[in-house]
Order: C-alpha cells, then structure tokens, then sequence
C-alpha cells in the first residue's frame, strides 16, 4: 500500500476529532431559561424516541437481508461471503452518523437561542460549528469505514500478481454500500414522512383555521413540528449523503481498477485510491473552512451568506489545487483530463445550487409569479408552482447532460472513442467524487438550517422578545437558503452517484463471469459461461437499445419513481390526516388550550407522526429493494441496464421538480408575509400557504426520498447480479 | 398489387360516405327555440373564429417547415425529395378532420338539447352519431391519405426487383406522417390552453366567488368555455388520434417491409399491406357497430353504458376474427404470432381503459379518498390527488411492459432470440394497430361526450326545466365515463406508436446509410460509408447503453417531457388569471350581469382565449419540433435513440399521472356534490372544486399535449435522420 494512502485514515480520525471537540464546546454555552431547557427537552425526547423506534424496524430489516444474503451468497446470488456481514458497518455508521446529527442539533438549538440573546456571532458560530460536528462525523465515518475495510481486504486477499486482486477487493466493496444505502432510505422516508405529517398537521389546523402563529406553544403539534426537523432534515439528509459519499468514492475506485487494468498492479492502486485521497483533501480543507465562517453584530443577510461562502469557496479552492498535485503525483496517465472531471463535477454542484436558488427564492422572478398567481386564487397558485418545478427540471439535467458528456470525454482522454470507454466512465463517478468534495463543510451549512429554525422555535415559544428573535430570524432565512442549495446539490450528487453505479454494475457482471469461468458446469442462459460469450452476451445483443427487455427495464424503471413518489405523497397525506383529527380533538376537548390557560398533549402528536411513519415507510422501502431482484430475475442484465436508466434519470427529474415546486411555494409564502399582494391575512396568504402546504411533502419527503431510491435500486441491482446472470426466466 | 390492397380505399370512402349521410341527418333535427340557436350560434362562431385563428400560425409554420425541409432535401438531411410535398397532406387531412368533427359538434349539440326534450334515445342517438361523424372522418381520412399515397409510390418508384423498392416506399411514408404530427400538436397545445383558461376562469370568479352555477348565461366565460370543449376535446383529440392512427399503421408497414425482406417482394408486399388490411377491417366494422347504439327510455347510466359497449365489442370481437383471417391469406409464416400481437394491443387498450376508469371514478376507493381528503382541506386534497395520480401510473406501464415483451416473443416466433428482432419490432408496431383498430367506433364515443356536455349547457343556458336537464346529465354522466377510458387509450396508443417509430427510427437510419453507399465520397464521421461500418456503428457501439452520448440523450428526453409539461401548465396559468381578471372586471363594470338585466360580453373572453392560446403555444411547439434537430447534431444516432427512450417512456408516465389525477379530481368534485362529505357549498366542496381547477390542466391541456410531443419527437427525428448521421458534430 503506497505511503499516501495512509491520508485517508489520518484525515478520518481528524475530522472525528474536530467533530468531537465541536460537541463539547458547544455543551459550555447555556441553555437558557428553564422554558427553554423544558421545551428542547421535549423536542430531544421526542426525537430520540422516533429514533429509537426507527433503528428498531431498521434492525429487524438489516437481520433479514443479512440472512437472505447469506442464503444467495452460498448460492450464486451475490459476488460473495463478505457481503453480508460488511453489510453491517455501513449501516451502523451511517445510522450513528445520523443519531450524533440530530442529538448534536436538539442539544444546540436552545442554546443557540439563548446565545442570540447575547449577539448575532455569536449564535451564528454556535449554530454552524454544531451543523458541522455532523458534516465532519459524516465524512469521517465514510473515510474510516472505506480505509478500514481496504486495509482489511488488501491483507487478508491472496496476491494474483495482476489487476484482479484490485478489482476483486473494489468490487466486493462496492457491495458494503448496500447497508448504508438501506438505512439512508429509512432515515428519508421514515423522517420525511414524520416531518411533515408534523408540519402540515400544525399549519392546517393552527395557523390556517385557528389562526395562531408558526410554533405558537398553543398548537399540540408544534414540538411534532420541532421534532420533524431534527429527524427528517438533519438525520434524513445527513444518512442521504453519508451514503452518496461513499458509494461515489467506491463506485471510482471499482472504475479505476477496471480502467487501469492493463497498466499494472501499481498504477491500478494509484487509480483506485486516487479517489479516496480527493475525498479525503476535501475533509482536511473542510477544517479551516468551517473555522472561517463568523459574522459582526447586525451583519446583513448577504453578509451572513458570504460569510458561509468565504469558507466554502476556499475549501473548494484549494481542494482544486490540491487534487490536481496528488493527481500529477500519483502518476497517472491524462491526470489533466481526470483532473478536468473532478473540476466539472465541482463546478456543477456549484451550478445545480445556483439553479435552485433561482428557481426558489423569492428574490427572481419565478417565485415572484407564483406569489402573484396566489391573488387569483387557490387554483393558480397551486397550477403555477407545479408548472415552475416541472420546467425548472430543465436546467439542472442540461448541467447534467453537459457533466456527463465532457467528464467522459476529458477522462477518456479528450476522445469519445469506445475504446476509452472505461477512462471514461472513471471520469463520470470521478466527478461526484469532485461534486461530494466539499461535503465536510456543504452539509455544516445544511445541518445549520434547522438548527437555527428550531433556535427560532426556541425563541418564539419561551417568549424571549423581537430583538432576540430578530436574530434568529436572520440566523434562519440564511438556512432557508442554504437548504435550498443544500436540496440541489444532495440530488446532483445522488444522480451522479447513481450513475457512476449503473456504470460499475457493468464490472461486477463482468466479476461475476469470470468466477463462474472456474465453475464451467454452470449455465449461463442454458450455455457454459466462457469470457467470448460475456462479450457478446453484454456488449452486443444485451444492451441494445432496442432489445425488449430493456426497454421493459426503463418503463419499469420510470414506473418505480412514480410508484415510490405517490406512495411517499399518500403517506404524508394519511399520517396529516391523523394530526389534523389530533389536533382539531384537542382543541374541541380542552378549549384552555387556545386560550393559553392550559398545556396541550404534546407527546400525542409526536406518536402521531411516529407510529405514521413507522407504517408508512415499509411499503415505499420494500418496491426499492425488491424491484431490483424482480427485475433481474425475468429480465436479466438488459433490464437492470433499462431499469436504472430509466430510475435514474427520471428519478433526478422528478426530484429536482418536487424539491423546486416546493421550495418556490414555501418562499412565495414568505414573500406575501413580507407584505407583497396583501401581505399576512390577505387572501393571497390563505392561498399562498395552501401552495405552502401541498410543497411539504414535494420537497421533504418524497423529493429527498427519491435520492435514495435511486442509489439504492442501483447498489440492490449491485448485490443480486449473479441473479440477473444466472437465473433470469426469458 | 395484390387486389386485396383494395379494401383499403374502399373502406376509406365507405367510412366517409357515411360519415357525411350522419353529418346531413343531423340537419334535419330542430335546433330548438330561439335562444338555443343563439347561444349555439355564439359557440359555433367562437370555434370557428379559434380555428381560423389557429390555422394560420398552423400554415406559416407549414410554409416554414416545408422551405427548411426542401433545403435539406437537397443537402443530405432528410430521406428525400417527396417529403416537403407529401408533408402537407398529412397536415391538410388532420385540419380537415378536426374541422368537420368540430363543426358537427357545434352544429349537433343544440339539437341534441332540443331532442332531449322528446326522448333519451333520441338525444343518445343523435349526440353519438354527430359524434361518430368525426370518428369515421379520422379513419377515413387516414386510410385515404395512405392508400393514395401507396399506390402513387408504388405506380412511379422503379421496380428494383428486390426488397428495396417496398423498403423505400414505406420509409418515404413514414416521413409524410410528420404533417399529421405538426397539425396536432397545435391542435391539442393550442386547443387545451384554450379550453382550460376558459374553464378556469369560468369556475373560479364565477362559481368559487360569485357563487353561480356551470353553464350559467350569467358566467362571461360561459361560452368560451363551451367553445373550449369543441376546439379542445373534439378537434384536438381527433388529430391527436388522426396521428396515432396514420403513424401506426406506417410504421407496422415499414418494419413488416424489414423484417421480410427475405422473403422476396410478394411475402414482403403482404407484410406491408398487413396493417393497412386490418386497419381497413376495423373501419368497416365500427360502422354496423355504431348502428348498434341506441336506449331505451329512462334507461340506468348501466344500460347507457352497456349500450356503448355493445356496439365496441362488436366491432373489437369481428376484428379479432376477421384479422386472423386476413393474416392467414396473406400467408405469413408464423401468422400466429403476428395475430397474437394484434389482439394483445387490442386488450391492452381496454385494460388501460380500464385502470383509467378504476382510478378516475368515484365507485372506486382511489377517488373516494380524495373526496375524504377534501374534508381535510385545501392542502390534503391537492396532496391525495397528486399522490394517487402517480401512483396509478403504474398500471399501465406495467400493462405497456407486458405488451412490450409478449408482442415481441410471440411475433418473433416464440423467442426472444436477437436473430428475429426484426419480426419482434413488427410485432410490437402491430400491436399499436391492434389498439387503435376500432377507432372508427371509439372515437365516435370520445367526440359523443363533448356533444353531451355543450348539450347539457344548452339546457341550462335556454332554461329548459329539469326534465330535459335530466336527460342531458345522463348522456353527460355517460360522457364523462367515456372521456376517461378515451384518454387513457389515446395515451396508451401514443406510447405504443411512439415506441414503434422508435424501432422504425434504425431501419430509416439504415436506408439512409444505404443511400450515401451510392455516394462514396460522402464520409459519415469522418470515414467513408460503408455498409459494414453501419452494422458496426449501430449495433455495436453507438446503442450500447453506458454510451454518453445516449445517456445524455435520454436524460434530454425526460427533461423535454418536464419542460414541455411546464410550460404547458404555466401557459394555462397565464392565460386563466387573464379570463379571472376579464370576468372580474366585467362584473363590476356591469352589476347588471349578475342581476341577469344585461348581458355578458362573451366575445370578450372567446378572445382572450384564442389570443392566449395562440401566444402560449410556440413555445412548447417548438421545443417538439428542435429538440430532436439539436440532439441529433450534437450526440448522433446515439443521442437520438435515447432521447426517444426517455421522452416517449417519461412522457408516458407523466401523461398517464396528468391524466388520472385530473380525472379523480374532478369526480371527487363530483361525488361530492352527490351529497357526501357535506355536499354542495360547504368546506369539503370548496376544496374539492380548487382540485377540480388544478386537475384541468392536468387533463386536458398537459397530458393530452404529451401523447403529440412522444409522436412528434419520434416523427421529427425520423425526418431528420439525415442531421444525426452526417453532421453530428461529436
């Protein structure tokens, strides 16, 4: 193993040790008034509890797949005897990545509160640096399980003298993603789902029918409300991109093995750990990036938000610089070219973001018409915003498009010749790894969102005042920002993670024929399995554009997005339901409520929002791991092609559509509360939340979700190739 | 020619002569009282005015189109010199078409009010049969349009002795289809903006704000709104189908020319006519089977239907025999399968119907639900709505995915094996033959139900009393059922005509290579074409799927299906706040209206439809008609077959989700109103009528849009396959 490899551990263990001492620091700051303390201390058990009960159903899940992988991997299901017990640490980290990330926020969030009362720096660098303990303890954990299991596998793997044992120990590690990748999709459906029965359940009830303000300590369902954020917006998006980095730093590493092939054993471990020591730069610059970020006493909102970008362009900066000398240093062949697709990629989760903000916030016009249709009524405000998110679509596929096409020829060497095919390829999972760079100090910014939202909540419900709250309301329009770049760039990534897999899937069939080589009385669609065969089997006929079964495969593909995305909706919609029965029940039986006199039944409406999203969240999860199996089982190799294509790409589409639309309305609403057509009160307002509320779902839950499903039936897809392979029916 | 070819026209005139017998009875039924030929007048004129209108933009985009095409006739990017001439007949015959069924729908609705007042029967009769004279215009026009052209082709094209002659012919065809394709898109764009911005604005200032009844004389937008129902839903859905209809048929008959080839001219002569032949049989039968429909007085909405059903089963059942039949003299070696595959297209279409009519009905629990959530809100409504809209998208995808594969195993002979592709693709184009052949009959029941709607406004507007109102409601009720069914299979047989042209889509690229043979000097990416080079560069690499230039030519297909249905959405959006700020306006300009002491300005509004829609429809027009020109110039063959994948399969998704959704809303409303969850006027109905104003666009303006941009995609490709194979500049 080459002396700089050693990097990778080494940046790991930094960033759990910043993350740690961010932690303990942030329990020096006070908690404030004993309402204060009272309220977050519900809000923490609340979450804990929903967290607890989701890990549950997580290990019953993870206790099934491990035996039914155990099962196939005696057979000839999956690549092999590892899988299911690696299987475990993804998931276990990704599910302690995201649990650190939400205590971390529900600790933080009154004390932030509290430390606004002081002064706006002062709450702005408690909030970011609690936003990074869970950044810097995503990217160590991937760092940490990645370099673990590569040192592990290096050693124990007997030596081949050729590329194979690379591509044996990438391939079987590409697998282990399966865990992280599954407790990703509980987090997102399962927090998604919580959040906003939560929020829908609280605006419909509370604000629009009896009038009270957001997180008005009136509406029973405002701790539900508070709870949501924590799981849904920090867990859920912290577990989405724990998985999103690792699978794109795997999925090139595996492509870096085939690609280099030819070239040696020790250019081959040059490709493969090229991306793991970019991710790894990135961690280490993640540091002084978040140390940079600080603001002065009535700073303005855009100096707040170039605070946030001082330390994010300079981590971007200098990973740019650096990724460039350890490409030169590591020897590779067109290391300008593979340099170029790790700039693209990073340029473009900078332009995916860009197209957001636009499409969302309320300063450009899209947004400005959406507000405008609501004085016409609940219809056009609603027939606006979809129409906005479905056109909005557009502008991050064209980015796509362009990151695809250039990475892949810059990689290949400046050529779309088949013959670079697989320096192509590299290049295209390469430039997620380039997007996903940054991440240390891109999901600080996230995480810091709902901590400052909830620091609002804070302030609102323990009564501190309009000074105090003036600055948290600064603290959380910055989030809301933030979030929305955040929302584009975890779909960006997740599709070019997506893709890097459906492109690696290709090796692992690939694996899988040369296995079954050394076992010649196996049959491969009813003839003996020699390598010509797999050339014509997959290159020729296979995938074919025109093959029906591929076709089938996308159709398929297409039709689980929109299965997965109306069933995530039903789900939000069922589950708001029961808070707005809850919450209108509590109101009729205790009328003390809404006059102040007496407490409403919070914890109620937390078990609402969990036992919904318990229910919910299995049906969504089983069509994202099964479709796969299905699938390859009747139509083989071309259908899993057709059918990741197909979920892919219309997956993104939707995801960026849902997560816009919802966006747009959310921000129109605030932009009528600003006081334009009408203002609070008006009828433009009453239509500007119903846009509002039927955004909800569309860019928290079913929007991120999709994120998920699309790895996920990709690194499922992954997992069961030998069933594709072997024992699919036509 | 074989004379069994003879049936083809002769079905064409037979259809069209009694098209134009039911067209004259209809005159001989009393338009009614004088108010009733006013108001009928109103709407005629309206019509008329609109598609005057809109067929000037239709001729000057013709005129343009036609020039750039004769310019690339010359150079190398379209198939041949024929195309810029036969291109207008196409267009020509779909205008006229829709002309005629529009006409007779605004000449027969008043008539079909007046003969309410006699007897159901007597209306039922008269409002399917003025609807039965579109149906018949359509197949007759398309089969003409054919037949003529065939036999043209065939008299002057040399004979070649071999297979190319009919390779050429059905190639050249295939290309006229892209007049009838252009023709449509405006159709069905510009008719569905303007239907719904009518529509919308009707409802929401006169019926959510002023709180008066549909069709109330009061409404200004009354009669733009009954002029939308013809321009939309009678002129556009006929050249929607006009379309589908043609371009299945060519496509079935270019594939059949490919695939038996082998066989020598004769074999391949009856392959090619095959379709022609049945789509021959299934005119001629709709005919006895449209004589079939008739009621008896007060008969059940059961009956009414079972009476509709009677005379398509008729012709569905005869069709089946009578095409085993026909393949079986046409001696096609297995003729079996071939038939296997027309009769799974034909119960395709109605399973696809079926799952429409599941989903959008309020005797099922999908749509129930959304009227439970009505009881909820504004928010939940739109939620259920959208979340049962996408998910009921799955059905027939998986319905589409099994006529997919199963036409292609059995037409292939029972296999899937790669060496029968050919025969596997015309079994598939066969199968969208097979759906559409009762479309003589199916039509008929799609242009009855905007009949029976304007009816039932003619009743309301001229104050006839209950008793006709009655009679109306349930030729309408029966309308509604038929509308539903009708677009789930115009859907359905867009997504297999699409599909078939992108299977024709290779056989045009190989006829083109073939042509440049004879040009040796012409290099195709920078090498000389040869034929050899052809096999290599399509079938090898060009369609592998991990190709970039194919990714990033479906990824550009699903966005054009987001961007085009953004639009659309948005157009509507547009032009509706302008009709709710006319109808406002016009309100407190005149208090008189409403009082019912003066008269509304109706031109007004008809105009400020036909502006919007005339304005509102470029955009989306010309995104169909460039995207395939830009794709191919950038990314190639490549590019292009994976545009069509994506659009046509994305396109399908959205289009079915648009549909549905639209639907339940509506008879959500509808139920509703029934009396359940507090009937009329209260809060559930309020927010079941803001889903009924959001579905509208979703039902008749954006989904209907989607079945042309799939065709006309797929069509504008084939047109200039030319642009794609030399000039591609990657």
């Amino acid at each position: 193993m080459p002396l700089i490899f050693w990097l990778v551990p080494f940046s790991a263990v930094a960033a759990l040790v910043v993350a740690f001492l961010f932690y303990r620091q942030m329990f020096r700051y006070d908690e404030g008034t004993d309402l204060m303390k009272e309220i977050a201390g519900h809000v923490r058990e609340g979450a804990s509890a929903y967290l607890r009960q989701q890990y549950k159903v997580v290990i019953i899940v993870f206790i099934v797949i491990s035996l039914v992988l155990s099962l196939l991997a005696y057979g000839l299901g999956v690549q092999n005897q590892w899988v299911p017990f690696a299987f475990f640490t993804g998931g276990i980290f990704s599910a302690f990545a995201g649990f650190v990330g939400m205590r971390t926020a529900t600790f933080a969030s009154s004390r932030v509160a509290n430390a606004c009362r002081e002064s706006l720096n002062g709450g702005l660098r408690l909030a970011f640096r609690s936003g990074a303990v869970m950044g810097l303890v995503v990217v160590g954990l991937v760092l940490l399980d990645i370099s673990g299991w590569f040192i592990v596998l290096n050693t124990f793997l007997p030596e081949t003298g050729d590329g194979f044992k690379l591509m044996s120990i990438t391939a079987i590690m590409l697998t282990f993603a399966l865990g992280a990748s599954t407790q990703a999709l509980f987090a997102r459906v399962g927090g998604g789902i919580f959040t906003k029965a939560a929020d829908v359940g609280a605006d419909l009830v509370g604000k629009v029918e009896s009038g009270i303000p957001e997180d008005d300590p009136r509406n029973p369902a405002a701790i539900a409300d508070n709870v949501g954020d924590n799981v849904g917006d920090v867990a859920g998006m912290g577990a989405d991109l724990f998985e999103s980095f690792l699978v794109s730093i795997l999925a090139s590493a595996l492509l870096g093995a085939a690609a280099f092939f030819d070239y040696g054993p020790h250019m081959q471990m040059n490709a493969v750990i090229a991306p793991m020591l970019i991710a790894a730069t990135g961690t280490l610059l993640s540091i002084p990036g978040i140390f940079m970020v600080r603001a002065k006493e009535g700073a303005s909102q855009k100096q707040l938000l170039g605070s946030l970008n001082l330390g994010v362009n300079f981590t971007a900066f200098f990973i740019l610089i650096f990724s460039l000398i350890i490409l030169y240093a590591l020897g590779l062949p067109n290391y300008l070219g593979i340099w170029a697709a790790i700039v693209i990629g990073l340029l473009a989760g900078i332009g995916i973001g860009k197209s957001t903000e636009y499409f969302t916030s309320s300063s450009y016009r899209p947004t400005k018409n959406i507000a405008k249709s609501s004085a016409s009524g609940y219809g056009p405000v609603i027939i606006s915003g979809f129409g906005t998110g479905l056109f909005s679509a557009a502008v991050p596929m064209i980015i796509a498009v362009v990151v695809i096409t250039f990475t892949y020829f810059c990689a290949a060497g400046f050529t779309f010749d088949i013959a670079n095919l697989n320096y192509g390829l590299y290049g295209i999972a390469l430039s997620a790894v380039g997007m996903l760079s940054t991440l240390g100090i891109t999901l600080a910014t996230d995480a810091y969102g709902p901590i400052a939202d909830n620091a609002g909540g804070s302030v609102e419900m323990a009564g501190l005042g309009p000074n105090v709250r003036k600055r948290t309301d600064a603290l959380d329009a910055l989030g809301n920002t933030t979030a929305a770049t955040g929302k584009g760039f975890a779909i960006g990534s997740a599709a070019l993670t997506a893709l890097a897999l459906l492109a690696s899937y290709f090796e692992e069939v690939k694996m899988f024929f040369i296995k079954v080589i050394e076992k010649p009385d196996i049959l491969i669609n009813g003839m003996p399995a020699i390598e010509a065969e797999f050339i014509d089997y997959v290159h020729h006929f296979e995938l074919h554009i025109m093959n029906p079964r591929m076709i089938a495969g996308v159709m398929t593909g297409v039709m689980a997005v929109f299965l997965f995305a109306g069933l995530t909706m039903n789900a939000v919609g069922r589950a708001a339901q029961k808070m707005v029965e809850e919450v209108r029940r509590q109101f009729k039986a205790n009328p003390g409520i809404l006059e102040g006199t007496s407490k409403p039944d919070y914890a109620r409406c937390v078990e609402i929002s969990t036992k919904g999203a318990q229910k919910e969240m299995l049906a969504p999860a089983l069509i994202a791991l099964l479709i796969p199996v299905v699938v390859g089982f009747i139509f083989g190799v071309a259908g899993i092609s057709g059918l990741l294509v197909g979920t892919i790409i219309s997956g993104f589409a939707v995801a960026v559509f849902m997560a816009n639309a919802g966006g747009a309305w959310d921000n129109a609403k605030k932009y009528i509360e600003e006081g334009h057509y009408g203002g609070t009160g008006s009828d433009s307002h009453k239509a500007s939340i119903v846009g509002d509320t039927v955004g909800d779902p569309f860019k928290d839950t079913s929007g991120p979700s999709l994120n998920i499903l699309i790895k996920l039936m990709a690194i499922s897809s992954v997992i069961t190739v030998g069933i594709a392979v072997s024992y699919n029916i036509f």
